[in-house]
Protein backbone atom coordinates (compact mmCIF):
# COMPACT_ATOMS: atom_id res chain seq x y z
CA UNK A 1 0.00 0.00 0.00
CA UNK A 2 1.33 3.52 -0.74
CA UNK A 3 2.42 5.64 1.89
CA UNK A 4 -0.70 8.05 1.90
CA UNK A 5 -2.99 5.54 0.92
CA UNK A 6 -2.13 4.02 4.91
CA UNK A 7 -2.22 7.57 6.17
CA UNK A 8 -5.80 7.53 4.60
CA UNK A 9 -6.74 4.57 5.99
CA UNK A 10 -5.99 5.10 9.27
CA UNK A 11 -7.69 8.31 9.14
CA UNK A 12 -11.07 6.61 7.97
CA UNK A 13 -10.74 4.14 11.19
CA UNK A 14 -9.75 6.87 13.61
CA UNK A 15 -12.89 9.12 12.02
CA UNK A 16 -15.12 6.43 12.10
CA UNK A 17 -14.53 5.37 15.99
CA UNK A 18 -13.11 9.04 17.72
CA UNK A 19 -15.00 11.56 15.40
CA UNK A 20 -13.54 14.27 14.19
CA UNK A 21 -12.32 15.15 17.63
CA UNK A 22 -10.07 12.28 17.69
CA UNK A 23 -8.05 13.27 14.46
CA UNK A 24 -5.11 14.47 14.85
CA UNK A 25 -1.88 14.06 12.34
CA UNK A 26 -0.06 11.52 15.29
CA UNK A 27 -3.17 9.60 16.14
CA UNK A 28 -3.09 8.68 12.33
CA UNK A 29 0.67 7.84 12.47
CA UNK A 30 0.30 5.77 15.77
CA UNK A 31 -3.25 4.36 14.11
CA UNK A 32 -1.20 3.23 11.06
CA UNK A 33 1.67 2.10 12.97
CA UNK A 34 3.97 4.65 11.03
CA UNK A 35 7.18 6.69 12.22
CA UNK A 36 5.79 9.86 14.11
CA UNK A 37 5.95 12.67 11.24
CA UNK A 38 4.89 10.20 8.73
CA UNK A 39 1.10 11.92 8.66
CA UNK A 40 2.85 15.38 8.31
CA UNK A 41 5.14 14.39 5.64
CA UNK A 42 2.39 13.24 3.34
CA UNK A 43 -0.25 16.08 4.22
CA UNK A 44 1.17 18.80 6.06
CA UNK A 45 -2.15 20.87 7.22
CA UNK A 46 -5.12 19.20 8.85
CA UNK A 47 -7.00 20.48 5.53
CA UNK A 48 -5.00 18.53 3.47
CA UNK A 49 -5.20 15.10 5.56
CA UNK A 50 -9.08 15.60 5.42
CA UNK A 51 -8.58 16.06 1.55
CA UNK A 52 -6.54 13.01 1.19
CA UNK A 53 -9.15 11.48 3.51
CA UNK A 54 -11.87 12.15 1.61
CA UNK A 55 -10.33 11.69 -1.74
CA UNK A 56 -9.37 8.09 -0.59
CA UNK A 57 -12.86 7.34 0.91
CA UNK A 58 -14.57 8.13 -2.76
CA UNK A 59 -12.00 6.33 -4.44
CA UNK A 60 -13.27 2.94 -1.98
CA UNK A 61 -16.71 3.82 -2.71
CA UNK A 62 -16.53 4.09 -6.37
CA UNK A 63 -14.73 0.91 -6.19
CA UNK A 64 -17.76 -0.64 -4.05
CA UNK A 65 -20.18 0.70 -6.73
CA UNK A 66 -18.60 -0.76 -9.50
CA UNK A 67 -18.67 -4.39 -8.60
CA UNK A 68 -22.22 -4.10 -7.17
CA UNK A 69 -23.13 -2.87 -10.64
CA UNK A 70 -21.15 -3.78 -13.34
CA UNK A 71 -21.31 -1.78 -16.53
CA UNK A 72 -24.57 -0.21 -15.34
CA UNK A 73 -26.22 -3.62 -14.63
CA UNK A 74 -26.44 -7.28 -16.17
CA UNK A 75 -28.30 -7.12 -19.37
CA UNK A 76 -32.26 -8.40 -17.97
CA UNK A 77 -31.51 -7.18 -14.28
CA UNK A 78 -34.37 -6.35 -12.26
CA UNK A 79 -33.50 -2.82 -11.20
CA UNK A 80 -35.00 -2.76 -7.36
CA UNK A 81 -32.42 -5.39 -6.57
CA UNK A 82 -29.44 -4.16 -8.34
CA UNK A 83 -30.17 -0.87 -5.84
CA UNK A 84 -31.17 -2.66 -3.24
CA UNK A 85 -27.55 -4.93 -3.95
CA UNK A 86 -26.02 -1.92 -3.71
CA UNK A 87 -27.29 -0.64 -0.51
CA UNK A 88 -26.77 -3.69 1.06
CA UNK A 89 -22.93 -3.27 0.27
CA UNK A 90 -23.04 0.15 1.34
CA UNK A 91 -24.65 -1.11 4.58
CA UNK A 92 -22.31 -3.65 5.27
CA UNK A 93 -19.25 -1.04 5.99
CA UNK A 94 -20.50 1.13 8.78
CA UNK A 95 -16.74 2.28 9.10
CA UNK A 96 -16.49 3.82 5.56
CA UNK A 97 -19.82 5.32 5.86
CA UNK A 98 -19.65 6.92 9.31
CA UNK A 99 -15.96 8.45 8.54
CA UNK A 100 -18.27 10.01 5.42
CA UNK A 101 -20.49 11.45 7.67
CA UNK A 102 -18.15 12.91 9.53
CA UNK A 103 -16.31 14.11 6.74
CA UNK A 104 -20.18 15.50 5.15
CA UNK A 105 -20.68 17.54 8.12
CA UNK A 106 -16.70 19.02 8.26
CA UNK A 107 -17.63 20.05 4.79
CA UNK A 108 -20.38 22.18 6.10
CA UNK A 109 -17.44 24.23 7.14
CA UNK A 110 -14.62 23.80 4.55
CA UNK A 111 -15.51 25.17 0.96
CA UNK A 112 -12.45 23.28 -0.57
CA UNK A 113 -13.58 19.66 1.09
CA UNK A 114 -17.23 20.66 0.08
CA UNK A 115 -16.09 20.60 -3.75
CA UNK A 116 -14.41 17.04 -3.66
CA UNK A 117 -17.67 15.60 -1.50
CA UNK A 118 -19.59 17.33 -4.32
CA UNK A 119 -18.01 16.27 -7.06
CA UNK A 120 -17.97 12.51 -5.77
CA UNK A 121 -21.45 12.67 -4.95
CA UNK A 122 -22.01 13.85 -9.14
CA UNK A 123 -20.27 10.51 -9.49
CA UNK A 124 -23.16 8.68 -8.36
CA UNK A 125 -26.13 11.04 -9.05
CA UNK A 126 -25.56 11.23 -12.90
CA UNK A 127 -25.77 7.03 -13.42
CA UNK A 128 -29.24 7.38 -11.20
CA UNK A 129 -30.03 9.58 -13.69
CA UNK A 130 -29.10 7.32 -16.77
CA UNK A 131 -30.80 4.54 -15.37
CA UNK A 132 -34.08 6.42 -13.74
CA UNK A 133 -34.44 7.31 -17.92
CA UNK A 134 -33.77 4.36 -19.22
CA UNK A 135 -36.28 2.99 -16.72
CA UNK A 136 -39.14 5.48 -18.10
CA UNK A 137 -38.92 7.97 -15.61
CA UNK A 138 -40.90 11.18 -16.93
CA UNK A 139 -38.36 13.51 -14.59
CA UNK A 140 -35.31 11.69 -14.25
CA UNK A 141 -33.73 14.41 -12.59
CA UNK A 142 -35.45 14.92 -9.84
CA UNK A 143 -36.47 11.21 -9.38
CA UNK A 144 -32.74 10.55 -9.30
CA UNK A 145 -32.34 12.83 -6.26
CA UNK A 146 -35.32 11.04 -4.79
CA UNK A 147 -33.70 7.60 -5.76
CA UNK A 148 -30.39 8.70 -3.87
CA UNK A 149 -32.06 10.62 -1.37
CA UNK A 150 -33.88 7.55 -0.36
CA UNK A 151 -30.84 5.63 -0.34
CA UNK A 152 -29.24 8.50 1.59
CA UNK A 153 -31.75 8.29 4.60
CA UNK A 154 -31.42 4.25 4.71
CA UNK A 155 -27.99 4.74 5.40
CA UNK A 156 -28.18 7.24 7.87
CA UNK A 157 -31.09 5.56 10.05
CA UNK A 158 -28.99 2.39 10.22
CA UNK A 159 -25.81 3.24 10.88
CA UNK A 160 -26.25 6.39 12.72
CA UNK A 161 -30.11 6.96 13.59
CA UNK A 162 -32.41 5.67 15.63
CA UNK A 163 -33.82 3.39 12.87
CA UNK A 164 -32.82 -0.05 12.57
CA UNK A 165 -30.86 -2.18 9.64
CA UNK A 166 -33.78 -3.19 7.22
CA UNK A 167 -33.51 -6.99 6.08
CA UNK A 168 -32.78 -7.96 2.61
CA UNK A 169 -35.91 -8.42 2.03
CA UNK A 170 -37.44 -4.93 3.63
CA UNK A 171 -35.16 -2.99 0.88
CA UNK A 172 -35.86 -5.01 -2.45
CA UNK A 173 -39.63 -4.12 -0.91
CA UNK A 174 -38.94 -0.83 -0.19
CA UNK A 175 -36.81 -0.19 -3.10
CA UNK A 176 -39.42 -1.36 -5.60
CA UNK A 177 -42.22 0.60 -3.98
CA UNK A 178 -39.94 3.83 -4.23
CA UNK A 179 -39.42 2.97 -8.08
CA UNK A 180 -42.87 2.31 -8.55
CA UNK A 181 -44.17 5.47 -7.26
CA UNK A 182 -41.91 7.31 -9.61
CA UNK A 183 -42.20 5.28 -12.79
CA UNK A 184 -46.38 4.99 -12.26
CA UNK A 185 -47.31 8.10 -10.55
CA UNK A 186 -49.49 8.91 -8.36
CA UNK A 187 -53.14 7.82 -7.88
CA UNK A 188 -55.35 10.28 -9.61
CA UNK A 189 -57.14 11.00 -6.19
CA UNK A 190 -53.79 11.70 -4.80
CA UNK A 191 -53.28 9.25 -2.14
CA UNK B 1 -34.82 31.96 29.35
CA UNK B 2 -33.52 29.18 32.07
CA UNK B 3 -29.76 29.18 32.65
CA UNK B 4 -29.47 25.77 30.98
CA UNK B 5 -31.48 26.55 28.21
CA UNK B 6 -29.19 29.36 27.06
CA UNK B 7 -26.56 27.14 27.38
CA UNK B 8 -27.93 24.25 25.38
CA UNK B 9 -29.11 27.27 22.56
CA UNK B 10 -25.42 28.04 22.56
CA UNK B 11 -23.64 24.46 22.25
CA UNK B 12 -26.31 23.76 19.39
CA UNK B 13 -24.98 26.80 17.66
CA UNK B 14 -21.66 25.96 18.03
CA UNK B 15 -22.19 22.49 16.97
CA UNK B 16 -24.02 23.63 13.58
CA UNK B 17 -20.94 26.46 13.45
CA UNK B 18 -17.82 24.35 14.67
CA UNK B 19 -18.78 21.27 14.91
CA UNK B 20 -17.69 18.60 18.03
CA UNK B 21 -14.14 19.86 18.06
CA UNK B 22 -15.82 23.28 18.65
CA UNK B 23 -17.71 22.32 21.39
CA UNK B 24 -16.29 23.03 25.19
CA UNK B 25 -17.48 24.56 28.17
CA UNK B 26 -15.39 27.82 27.47
CA UNK B 27 -16.80 28.17 24.00
CA UNK B 28 -20.41 27.74 25.25
CA UNK B 29 -19.80 30.14 28.25
CA UNK B 30 -18.25 32.87 25.68
CA UNK B 31 -21.04 31.77 23.29
CA UNK B 32 -24.12 32.27 25.40
CA UNK B 33 -22.53 35.45 26.92
CA UNK B 34 -21.90 33.36 30.64
CA UNK B 35 -19.38 34.26 33.24
CA UNK B 36 -17.00 31.82 32.88
CA UNK B 37 -17.69 28.65 34.64
CA UNK B 38 -21.56 28.80 33.96
CA UNK B 39 -21.52 26.13 31.37
CA UNK B 40 -19.74 23.70 34.19
CA UNK B 41 -22.23 24.72 36.78
CA UNK B 42 -25.07 23.78 34.68
CA UNK B 43 -23.42 20.32 32.97
CA UNK B 44 -20.65 19.27 34.44
CA UNK B 45 -18.58 16.67 32.35
CA UNK B 46 -18.56 17.03 28.66
CA UNK B 47 -21.32 13.81 28.21
CA UNK B 48 -23.66 15.84 30.55
CA UNK B 49 -23.42 18.91 28.40
CA UNK B 50 -23.59 16.65 25.42
CA UNK B 51 -27.08 15.29 26.92
CA UNK B 52 -27.88 18.28 28.18
CA UNK B 53 -27.73 19.76 24.39
CA UNK B 54 -29.20 17.09 22.35
CA UNK B 55 -32.38 16.91 25.40
CA UNK B 56 -33.17 20.57 24.23
CA UNK B 57 -32.83 19.84 20.54
CA UNK B 58 -35.36 16.99 20.59
CA UNK B 59 -37.80 19.72 22.88
CA UNK B 60 -37.52 21.93 20.27
CA UNK B 61 -37.62 19.50 17.11
CA UNK B 62 -41.28 18.15 18.47
CA UNK B 63 -42.08 22.06 19.49
CA UNK B 64 -42.00 22.55 15.33
CA UNK B 65 -43.51 19.19 14.56
CA UNK B 66 -46.48 19.27 16.60
CA UNK B 67 -47.04 22.90 15.33
CA UNK B 68 -46.59 22.00 11.58
CA UNK B 69 -48.81 18.95 12.04
CA UNK B 70 -51.45 19.70 14.98
CA UNK B 71 -53.55 17.00 16.08
CA UNK B 72 -51.83 14.61 13.89
CA UNK B 73 -53.49 16.78 10.72
CA UNK B 74 -56.85 18.74 10.37
CA UNK B 75 -59.89 16.98 9.23
CA UNK B 76 -59.34 16.05 5.46
CA UNK B 77 -56.05 17.04 4.96
CA UNK B 78 -53.45 16.27 2.33
CA UNK B 79 -51.05 13.64 3.75
CA UNK B 80 -48.46 14.14 0.86
CA UNK B 81 -48.69 17.92 1.45
CA UNK B 82 -48.65 17.80 5.38
CA UNK B 83 -45.64 16.11 5.67
CA UNK B 84 -43.88 17.50 2.46
CA UNK B 85 -44.52 20.89 4.98
CA UNK B 86 -43.55 19.02 7.90
CA UNK B 87 -40.14 18.66 6.03
CA UNK B 88 -39.96 22.33 4.82
CA UNK B 89 -39.97 23.62 8.41
CA UNK B 90 -37.06 21.03 9.15
CA UNK B 91 -34.87 22.36 5.95
CA UNK B 92 -35.18 25.93 7.16
CA UNK B 93 -33.78 25.21 10.31
CA UNK B 94 -30.19 24.34 8.62
CA UNK B 95 -28.57 25.19 12.17
CA UNK B 96 -30.48 22.81 14.32
CA UNK B 97 -30.32 19.93 12.23
CA UNK B 98 -26.89 20.30 11.92
CA UNK B 99 -26.21 20.30 15.70
CA UNK B 100 -28.35 16.75 15.42
CA UNK B 101 -26.56 15.23 13.25
CA UNK B 102 -23.07 16.08 14.89
CA UNK B 103 -25.04 14.56 18.10
CA UNK B 104 -26.16 11.73 16.08
CA UNK B 105 -22.56 10.64 14.80
CA UNK B 106 -21.20 11.42 18.33
CA UNK B 107 -24.22 8.87 19.57
CA UNK B 108 -22.79 5.94 17.63
CA UNK B 109 -19.90 6.41 20.40
CA UNK B 110 -21.46 7.25 23.36
CA UNK B 111 -24.66 4.92 24.58
CA UNK B 112 -25.91 7.70 27.03
CA UNK B 113 -26.61 9.54 24.08
CA UNK B 114 -27.69 6.94 21.85
CA UNK B 115 -30.72 6.36 24.59
CA UNK B 116 -31.76 9.80 24.03
CA UNK B 117 -31.33 9.73 20.45
CA UNK B 118 -33.23 6.61 19.78
CA UNK B 119 -36.21 7.70 22.54
CA UNK B 120 -36.40 10.62 20.40
CA UNK B 121 -36.56 8.94 17.10
CA UNK B 122 -39.16 6.92 18.23
CA UNK B 123 -41.86 10.01 19.28
CA UNK B 124 -41.34 10.74 15.54
CA UNK B 125 -41.87 6.91 14.04
CA UNK B 126 -44.59 5.93 16.02
CA UNK B 127 -46.95 8.59 14.94
CA UNK B 128 -45.92 7.98 11.22
CA UNK B 129 -46.49 3.95 11.77
CA UNK B 130 -50.73 5.47 13.03
CA UNK B 131 -50.35 7.90 9.90
CA UNK B 132 -49.81 5.36 7.03
CA UNK B 133 -51.50 2.41 8.79
CA UNK B 134 -54.70 5.17 8.76
CA UNK B 135 -54.17 5.65 4.91
CA UNK B 136 -54.44 2.05 4.46
CA UNK B 137 -50.48 0.81 3.99
CA UNK B 138 -50.52 -2.87 4.59
CA UNK B 139 -47.14 -2.77 6.31
CA UNK B 140 -47.27 0.68 8.11
CA UNK B 141 -44.19 -0.17 10.11
CA UNK B 142 -41.96 -1.27 7.19
CA UNK B 143 -43.12 1.61 5.27
CA UNK B 144 -43.17 4.17 8.55
CA UNK B 145 -39.23 3.51 8.50
CA UNK B 146 -38.99 3.55 4.54
CA UNK B 147 -40.86 7.12 5.13
CA UNK B 148 -38.73 8.52 8.01
CA UNK B 149 -35.87 7.32 6.10
CA UNK B 150 -36.93 9.31 2.94
CA UNK B 151 -37.45 12.63 5.30
CA UNK B 152 -33.54 12.64 6.56
CA UNK B 153 -32.35 11.44 3.12
CA UNK B 154 -33.88 14.64 2.11
CA UNK B 155 -32.47 16.86 4.62
CA UNK B 156 -29.35 15.39 5.25
CA UNK B 157 -28.98 15.69 1.35
CA UNK B 158 -29.94 19.45 1.02
CA UNK B 159 -28.23 20.44 4.52
CA UNK B 160 -24.86 18.45 4.53
CA UNK B 161 -24.52 16.25 1.47
CA UNK B 162 -23.89 16.90 -1.98
CA UNK B 163 -27.67 17.40 -3.04
CA UNK B 164 -29.86 20.65 -3.30
CA UNK B 165 -32.77 21.81 -1.28
CA UNK B 166 -35.72 20.33 -3.54
CA UNK B 167 -38.27 23.59 -3.92
CA UNK B 168 -41.78 23.14 -2.07
CA UNK B 169 -43.31 21.48 -5.68
CA UNK B 170 -40.67 19.20 -6.20
CA UNK B 171 -41.14 18.02 -2.15
CA UNK B 172 -44.78 17.61 -2.70
CA UNK B 173 -44.63 15.53 -5.59
CA UNK B 174 -41.92 13.72 -4.10
CA UNK B 175 -43.58 12.56 -0.96
CA UNK B 176 -46.58 11.82 -3.25
CA UNK B 177 -44.81 9.60 -5.19
CA UNK B 178 -43.14 7.84 -1.99
CA UNK B 179 -46.73 7.64 -0.63
CA UNK B 180 -48.61 6.51 -4.08
CA UNK B 181 -45.65 2.96 -3.86
CA UNK B 182 -45.90 2.26 -0.79
CA UNK B 183 -50.32 2.87 -0.74
CA UNK B 184 -50.83 1.09 -4.06
CA UNK B 185 -48.03 -1.68 -4.33
CA UNK B 186 -45.65 -2.28 -6.77
CA UNK B 187 -46.62 -2.89 -10.41
CA UNK B 188 -47.22 -6.63 -11.10
CA UNK B 189 -44.26 -6.29 -13.30
CA UNK B 190 -42.19 -5.30 -10.54
CA UNK B 191 -41.38 -1.44 -12.46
Amino acid sequence: MKRSDAVAEAAITLLAERGMRGLTHRAVDEAAGLPPGSTSNVARTRAALLELTLSRLTELEERVFAEAMPDGGPPGFDLAELLARVLMVQLRDRRRTLARYELALEATRRPELRVIYDRAGRRFRDPAVAVLAAAGSRDPVRHARQLVAFAEGVMFDAIVGAGEEPSPDDLIAGVREILAGMLTGPRPDGG
